[in-house]
């Protein structure tokens, strides 16, 4: 056992059915008189809803995906002229992102209220992306001051979105427990992480407006967030960021249809990685726990049926072979990784 | 599921071997010149090798338990007097402690290297006494920047001491649970805490130099200590204070004799705690759990043999009651805590 374990400091809240009084309690708290709210258009309603009370100078919608640089920049000067002391977020990953970037150039802390399972509040990642390219880099000032969950804000996020992004989250938990910088206090925080989606998901299927299910599954993409920034990238993010950007596949199902695989693959070599996700998942084996959990929710199998085809096989295990972490506890051979993928294109069970 | 969680900004190092390069590390991160080293004289060898080569302005061994004010403020004016910039702690609670006060009133930063299980290390709480009164307070001052563990510095303390501090720490994980602000994020880290404890705590025994043994009880300690200070005191914690409070037993053997009495009472209204800490122990209950690391450690049982007395049972019950936190899972009557502490007095098995 041998870690450096970074804890970043960040107030969270789950207080459904009352964002606006846990919003404007941290607001208060930052002493801050002039917010400035972004929330994108279709998120309007919702974001003068939670904001009401509130000294806003600014509401700002200008929220575009992927945060293009100019779109930041826009953004700061909006926050410079109105003079903000405070960035509210109301919304997704791409608002999170937006309020990171004005925070990184002005300094301003962030409350964030997230409307969806992305997870990025959690984290002191920030992303742009200038023409094709997207930069990312990481920042303590990034880092929202507080967060307010509320369950209630995310009962009409549609099942397949919610199912998607849920599954998302568990790969982040998956992965952190053989990422480069995994340690015994990031497993921890993502098994809770699986064992509250396991909870979770299955509610948000059965009824979107489960309360309860929603709440589970915030939570566990919350901790999912927190995990996946403390341990790094694994083998899984690695494949589906190849298979991503090499064939353009859709993000949720690729990582729905890989996430097995790979707990297949490493778990022979992860005994405490599967003893870990095994008691999260209350299941004799973490592989038995995740195929249970992804047959109830219906989750996505064969790639074939999301574009990917038999002949980009080679090309792919080519592409992901010199990104395999060293930390993977099965070591990765072009054999294995093509059994892998094949098994992936055509949705076998995972060995 | 509704919570108010903060998190405390720490970097947390396990480096056995490497103390001494650890906490350069740090003391250059912190762009620290002039170090306050306060370690006890016993520690002295020891503080002196981890503190090898670095910029010592100052080494400061008046360390007194449960930290006196007069003693605090000496070390606050020999840290002024040699113009520190950084405290580097090298010892148990007490040696931290006494860091705490001086960076309580001066805002030096902290970088502890704890030698028990004790826990302080991780939490923003401080504590002084005056005469026989103590104070406690939190303050994000005196929350240590960083934490350096080093298994080998543990060797030496004894398998006794060690199963007392051990579960005393796994106490802290267990109350938790149903602690005032017990919440599922501090949940899972005592749940982490337990699972480490239970692999330590057995290898400590069987084998006091073994570095795994130590390891994972430092991982537990750490952890419980983060839970505990998060969640606030249980009933476990409350029963303890006045029974060692009123009749002055012993901490550690108090804490083991109560543990299992108050788990028994609680389960059968927590099953989610129940089911957290089975997971953790690898047992079917929790309670059953426990008992076995009870027998494998050879915890002490009757409060009895250490001088608790059958005619102060009604007097405790008396005690406590007022004290008996409303988060408590199963209600606490006259009948059912006189029920315990007879338990506890004659060392009975746990219901």
């Amino acid at each position: 056992m041998r870690f450096v374990h970074e804890t970043l400091p960040q107030r969270v809240r789950l207080a459904s059915g009352e964002a606006t009084a846990a919003v404007a309690e941290e607001v208060t708290l930052l002493g801050a008189t002039r917010v400035m709210v972004i929330a994108s258009e279709r998120e309007a309603g919702l974001a003068e809803s939670v904001t009401t009370g509130l000294p806003v100078a600014l509401t700002y919608d200008d929220v575009v995906m992927h945060v293009p640089v100019e779109v930041a920049d826009r953004a700061r000067a909006a926050a410079d002229a109105a003079e903000a002391d405070v960035i509210v977020t109301v919304g997704g990953g791409s608002t999170t992102g937006l309020g990171k970037a004005v925070a990184l150039t002005t300094g301003l802390p962030i409350v964030a209220v997230p409307t969806t399972y992305a997870g990025s509040e959690a984290t002191d990642v920030w992303g742009l992306t200038e023409g094709a390219v997207k930069t990312t880099g990481v920042d303590r000032r990034v880092l929202p001051r507080a967060v307010v969950y509320d369950a209630t804000l995310m009962t009409g996020l549609p099942v397949d979105l919610s199912v998607a992004s849920g599954l998302n989250a568990l790969a982040h938990c998956v992965d952190s427990l053989w990422a480069p910088r995994t340690d015994p206090i990031n497993a921890a925080l993502a098994a809770e992480g699986a064992r509250a989606l396991r909870i979770g998901l299955p509610h948000v299927v059965a009824d979107p407006h489960s309360i309860e299910g929603r709440e589970q599954t915030i939570h566990g993409a919350y901790l999912a967030a927190v995990a996946f920034a403390s341990a790094g990238s694994g083998l899984h993010h690695k494949i589906c960021h190849v298979l991503g950007g090499r064939y353009d596949l859709p993000h949720a199902q690729t990582h729905a249809a890989v996430l097995p695989h790979v707990l297949a693959l490493n778990v022979p070599n992860a005994p405490e990685a599967d003893a870990r996700l095994a008691a999260a998942f209350g299941t004799p084996t973490a592989l038995a726990g995740l195929e249970q959990l992804r047959a109830t929710v219906g989750a996505p199998r064969a790639l074939r049926d999301h574009g990917f085809r038999e002949d980009q096989v080679a090309d792919a295990v080519a592409a992901v072979l010199p990104v395999v972490p060293p930390s993977n506890p099965t070591p990765v051979t072009t054999e294995n990784l093509t059994a892998l993928l094949r098994a992936v294109w055509e949705g076998a069970d995972p060995a």
